[in-house]
């Protein structure tokens, strides 16, 4: 192609809010522009780059099982009502009423509208496993839309969802899904690290994240640094090992637990000051709330709870910091003095025995002024309490004493009260014990997701009502994956991974051209010569971009480097008379001068 | 592709809502799925048979010059703003607001966003022309969406958007436009009638669309049945011309006009049968308002008054009938009783004079009680007046006598009220003569739009500021066209013109598969000879859909009659033992027995 008829669309200008290579070097090449926030009109170049993409995940999907489709983007709202996810699904969601005030969701993903297309066809286990998949837009309505395609509102994934009889043909599609992935990754020139991964509010048991190293990276990944153990996981999802270089647990069984003042201090590093000991001996104690409960949770004191792992535990979905009010009711006391000992109803019913035994759900009084929100109807909320494993069978603790201005100290599990059954509720970090090998330290670095796959199990097809036919006539749910590409952030973590300050480096599965051809043509006869030139490169199969436009030598150069396609092929009179092509390998930035028979023979290897 | 790795979705039932050929057979033979009004999802063969169009548009758009792009397909309020739109498109576009409570629409179109990506690239003359295109998803909020892929609300559009300096530049893509819509449909083996078309609320100056008859099309078109004259038309667009035929007009000049009473009778049809006139020698009021003003229209009493005539004239948009109040207000009389003579305001002003000068425009007081609806603050509203040129020297008429149950006979134009600028305003029909060669009669007939191009001028580039340097360096607004084929539409017309009782018809270059290979093969002698002439037919190119499910024959026959292949091939112990394939012509019915050398090179064909 001419530039003279694919124009360049290069700029010299980095948009005002690009705070990421891709962004920036996308948007200065002329791939892509900004025309709202988190909205991205591909241009010639960036559609073509998409599309090759798109292209290469199809070969895969097909290759691997998948069949393709196409659903519409707007679901009606009626679908994700039977899933139960038209409430939970918040404000990411993006939705719209149509003119007789139905309601419609964008589909920011699309288990329910494929579960429904399944139920309209599916009548057999004959018919499974099947894998159907598309490749459309989503939305999403992201609090901060930012890095350019990375995190946008409107984006194009592939997304797959598949059927199965039993947990073994799940297990098969997910394993060629893994497979498939693998491929589609490694077609596009992109080192992903495959990870653990929480399956969020999708459900099901069993998920895995393709993660893109970066430092821009919204996630954090946990890697065994024991190669051999090979444990990859994100942050969210990893169990917490507690490292025994931490120090020994005070011994201290023989002590009474016993209140002591602590005044206005509250915190855990204030009170560890007053004391002398160490956070690690503390029991941190976290309260969150929803319309029908409070989550009471309590980790050791120098960590940090795992919102997701409580949230995962207790089936939590919109939820929040519990209030003062709140607060009150359930300890007796201001906030910064709960702990697990002597626990008081504000109404003052003593529920250390319920504690201790059971941990089990009560009611608890909530003062109607709970800040206006979810309350429910009788001002009554279940108490839940989660314990996290690692405080069992500790003693010499000080916790809140669920009293203003008291902490107790020599707090002994199993005497002043009892973890029943422990939980894993804290994030883990690197430095902690790797939990696949235990024995070797986790190492941490930051990742950009581009694949996920799910073991979403019976959710969808449970709550949709999708039944089959066994082999004995009997109806049968079948169980599901899913497993999500997003193809604009490929695009994107493609040259995260690929880029310097010159522009773009495309691999050569992605590039729009696989040759930028500078012409520094003149006179008649140049330019001819360019145009043979041109002609026989196409001729082999060589995608080849001729820069034919009236620009000076430099303004072409940079914007060949800028756009970053393989290989920067000048020709001018000099060439023309030496029989020479001035060849520049874009990535590493050697320059050649091969004849016309060379530069084939380099570029066809 | 085997019935193993890619399932037949096809089904024994019509869909409940079908009422066209292809929505029943489309859902039957399972190329497409409802999801909700207006909603399909496209099942394999249907996603197939689409890309195979979407593949036909690109590559006749890149040949006549095109550039490939893709926007967002939510587009910002605030570009709709700029255009004048935002409240112009009324519910036909579908709107939504982020958690920010800003506005989108769900693009129905895309000028405002495509001259928005160009005007921040486009600094030069130099960089002009420029066609851009996407091939994406558009919505329009039907009332009524019907007819399956027809009329639907969410559908995949090709729409691009030319740039020019001049409108020269403007034609020449126009005809390119032209002549690579005629290619693609005729690569789709549709067969189409380019008509004039009215450019409606696109703004612009000249518009054809791509019909494709079919008596379930919504369109009617007026073809001059001269073919030597070839002219075509929509009919909102077609200019009428009365055919001689109709009679001649009364003359009586010379008999003054005279009010006598008509009673309770209203309607032309009530006092043509008191008077024994003809309806022709009527003169027939039709009157609408909108916020700012009260249209008035007067046409020849036998015809229809064409409402799309009298918006582009009046530039009106979102008007009504006129209420009884605002008759009441502009006539003095009740409903019923309009004519032009001795017209007067209910505040007794006399305004003969002003329509017989000037046709002019007259501050009317309309009562408050204008049902509400768009009032202007002072509650006076701007009469327009608007006659068709039929009337102009005409004489001998009956109108209504603005005086409740009266009509005056024996009106003269130029006398009793004067045309001073008439315009076309009258609905064109079968029988009129063709605006284009003044002779012949015009014939009627049904389309179904499936493409439309305009030349837009300078609506949007004015409104948006795109503003390039002309070859002097002084800022030049560019001229823009617009053109749009509808995909889905594409390939429900393609069924609607090629089907048959038993299924589906596909043309060569849109069928998902060539051949539709008809296993009956039982032994595992006769599935190997099966497989290797599946593999034999691939090697040589045919795409071919082996149908090896354990089913009956009569099921495989019907399913490969309904999903319509061109050639269905038959295998079986008979035809191994006798080296000959029973081959059946979809399309024709035809069968064959040929050998298997035979088949690949009828297929080749």
């Amino acid at each position: 192609m001419r530039a003279s008829q694919l124009p360049l669309f290069t700029s010299k200008n980095d948009p005002n809010d690009a705070q990421v290579a891709s962004h920036r070097l996308l948007s200065r090449a002329g791939y892509i522009r900004k025309q709202g926030s988190g909205l991205y009109a591909y241009l010639p170049f960036g559609d073509m780059v998409h599309r090759k993409i798109e292209q290469i995940i199809r070969e895969e999907m097909n290759r691997f099982g998948g069949v393709e489709v196409t659903l519409p983007v707007i679901t009606p709202a009626e679908l994700w009502q039977e899933s139960g996810r038209w409430d939970l699904m918040g404000k990411e969601m993006m939705r719209m009423q149509d003119r007789h005030e139905v309601g419609y969701a964008l589909g920011p993903t699309h288990e329910e509208a494929m579960t429904d297309v399944a139920r309209s066809f599916l009548q057999s286990y004959k018919q499974l496993p099947i894998n159907l998949y598309q490749i459309g837009r989503k939305y999403r309505d992201e609090i901060r839309p930012r890095y350019g395609l990375i995190r946008c509102r409107e984006f194009v994934m592939k997304d797959a969802y598949s059927f199965h009889a039993d947990d073994k043909s799940l297990d098969e599609t997910y394993q060629k899904m893994r497979e498939a992935y693998r491929a589609i990754f490694e077609r596009c020139g992109l080192k992903t690290i495959p990870v653990e991964a929480d399956s969020g509010n999708m459900g099901g048991s069993g998920s895995e994240e393709f993660m893109v190293a970066s430092s821009i990276g919204e996630e954090t990944l946990l890697l065994c640094s024991d190669e051999a153990c090979g444990y990859r996981s994100n942050q969210e999802k990893t169990a917490f090992f507690e490292n025994p270089s931490r120090g020994e647990s005070v011994s201290a069984q023989n002590e009474t637990a016993s209140e002591f003042e602590t005044g206005a201090l509250k915190t855990i590093e204030e009170v560890a000051k007053l004391t002398g000991q160490n956070p690690r001996d503390f029991i941190k104690a976290v309260i969150f709330e929803d319309a029908q409960n409070i989550y009471l949770c309590f980790v050791q004191g120098d960590r940090e709870l795992s919102e997701i792992k409580m949230k995962n535990l207790a089936g939590a979905t919109d939820y929040w910091l519990a209030a003062e009010e709140t607060i009150k009711a359930v300890t007796g006391a201001e906030p910064g003095y709960a702990g697990p000992v002597g626990l008081k109803y504000k109404d003052g019913e003593n529920v250390e025995g319920t504690l201790r035994q059971a941990q089990g759900d009560e009611k608890v009084m909530v003062s109607p002024s709970n800040h206006g929100k979810g309350k429910s109807a009788d001002n009554r909320k279940t108490l839940r309490v989660f314990f996290d494993t690692h405080l069992k069978g500790r003693s010499g603790l000080i916790t809140g004493a669920n009293k203003t201005g008291y902490h107790t100290k020599n707090v002994a599990e199993g005497r002043d009260f009892t973890i029943s059954e422990g939980h894993d509720l804290i994030v883990a970090h690197a430095g902690d014990i790797c939990p696949q090998c235990k024995k070797a330290e986790l190492t941490e670095t930051r990742g950009i997701e581009v694949g996920h796959i799910f073991k979403l199990g019976k959710k969808y097809s449970e709550k949709m009502k999708l039944s089959v036919l066994d082999p004995n006539g009997k109806p049968l749910t079948p169980t599901m994956g899913c497993y999500g590409i997003g193809v604009g952030r490929t695009m994107a973590t493609s040259i995260e991974q690929n880029h310097d300050e010159r522009g773009l480096i495309w691999h050569k599965n992605l590039t729009p051209f696989v040759v930028y051809l500078v012409s520094l043509a003149k006179s008649e006869s140049e330019i001819a010569f360019v145009d043979q030139l041109y002609a026989n490169l196409q001729a082999k199969g060589i995608s080849v971009y001729l820069d034919d436009r009236d620009e000076r030598a430099g303004v072409k150069f940079n914007d060949a480097e800028l756009v970053g396609f393989p290989f920067i092929v000048t020709v001018g009179k000099k060439s023309i008379e030496s029989g020479k092509l001035e060849v520049k390998l874009r990535r590493s930035g050697e320059k050649l001068e091969l004849s016309e028979a060379e530069l084939v023979q380099l570029v066809m290897e």
